[in-house]
């Protein structure tokens, strides 16, 4: 069967902070390819964003150079605590389409599951994982899977996690994300909306801590051509 | 009046060659922002892969950074001809939002105009500059646009401003861009496409080169909400 990848990304900031501390950067990986970085900085703000940036550009960069994702993940927890003196943290998840071995990739540096949706089912990958920057020779849990159709891997930080707790309620990623995906025609940047949507709304509109949902989904092909797409969007902050 | 930024890039290879030469990459900006580089490598398929990817790798490299993009694209073409002896040439476009001097910024090594349309009209700007990797001492040729809604920066490769020409017919860019945002709802994938569906049918079917299009709008805010989206979408070649 002919198949597509889709990725979605969606993220906001914490209410009234003008800058996310998550920073998402991907590239292509060249054995054929792309990686996606998702990179969370300790607190918020200006300071959680450039440990973010920091952290991100750094695995990219190394995966651009065809590093594998988890020596990549390595150098980058490496780079951070040398760079840091061991005083801050990330978390980090890297998610590639590895082309050369047919698999997708991916590398855990986070106490934030990831969603892994296949025909076979839905599995919560909660690996217990530390986070990079701090402890010596720390390592990423790393999982691999087939590339086949109908795959969904569903990434996000702690503000969707926890989205909801400030007022008691929790936010049933798991539940909402079988429901989003029971509909035909489900989109990877459809399902990255509806699980940012639905944690901002748990936050009462305001959410409490930045947050950011990364999908991937291997699907079958849609496109009648065949075009490379990519798209971004984002408001532009008034002066 | 509040704005947001779009972007959209479409690309596909040459006919019958599995590999683009065309490499496109973007990172966010340190200082605010976004960075995205077009590098086109000298021929087609794999080496011309090499070499895009390589220059593109390292402008985006350098952008993250934090290096401003006239110096990027000098210290790119630097690198290209040290590796390469000045043995291989690319083609390189940087086009970025800098939100901290609130301006887009357009650097240029290329035989290919870029499209600039604001509510002044209509500029095709085509001034002569070289391609990177050969001669020493290269430089871009750079302009810098004010951040004000209703602005589209068209950049493509030469795959699709020579699109035709072996049937005796041409594109007409200009033409066919103004046309089509003449209609309302454009949006900047929506053009990159147009663009790129033209062009294909202008070489029937049968791209003669490898084609990329890639489109940055700045219009006023239609997202009712303050997130920022990323989505990517490609076919995954059969094993």
């Amino acid at each position: 069967m002919e198949m597509e990848l889709q990725v979605g990304v969606a993220k906001v900031s914490k209410y009234a902070v003008s800058e996310s501390g998550d920073t998402l950067e991907l590239t292509e990986r060249p054995q054929g390819g792309l990686s996606l970085v998702l990179a969370d900085g300790q607190r918020s703000g200006r300071a959680a964003k450039i440990i973010s940036a920091l952290v991100a550009r750094k695995a990219i960069a190394l995966l651009a150079e065809g590093v594998r994702d988890g020596a990549a993940a390595r150098a980058t927890h490496d780079y951070l605590r040398t760079h840091r003196q061991g005083q801050v943290s990330a978390e980090l998840c890297i998610v590639s389409l590895d082309l050369a071995t047919r698999t997708i990739v991916i590398s855990r540096n986070s106490h934030c599951p990831v969603f892994i949706l296949s025909p076979e089912g839905l599995r919560v990958w909660d690996e217990l994982s530390e986070p990079i920057g701090i402890h010596a020779g720390v390592k990423p849990v790393i999982t691999e899977l087939p590339v086949a159709p109908n795959t969904w891997v569903v990434v996000f930080t702690d503000g969707v996690l926890e989205a909801g707790e400030r007022s008691g309620a929790s936010f049933d990623i798991a539940g909402w994300v079988t429901n989003h995906l029971d509909h035909a025609g489900a989109t990877a940047a459809g399902l990255a909306d509806a699980v940012l949507a639905r944690a901002i709304e748990l936050d009462q509109k305001r959410p409490q801590d930045d947050m950011s949902v990364l999908v991937l989904a291997l699907l079958p092909l849609q496109a009648t051509d065949p075009a490379r797409r990519l798209t971004v969007r984002f408001p532009v902050p008034p002066i």
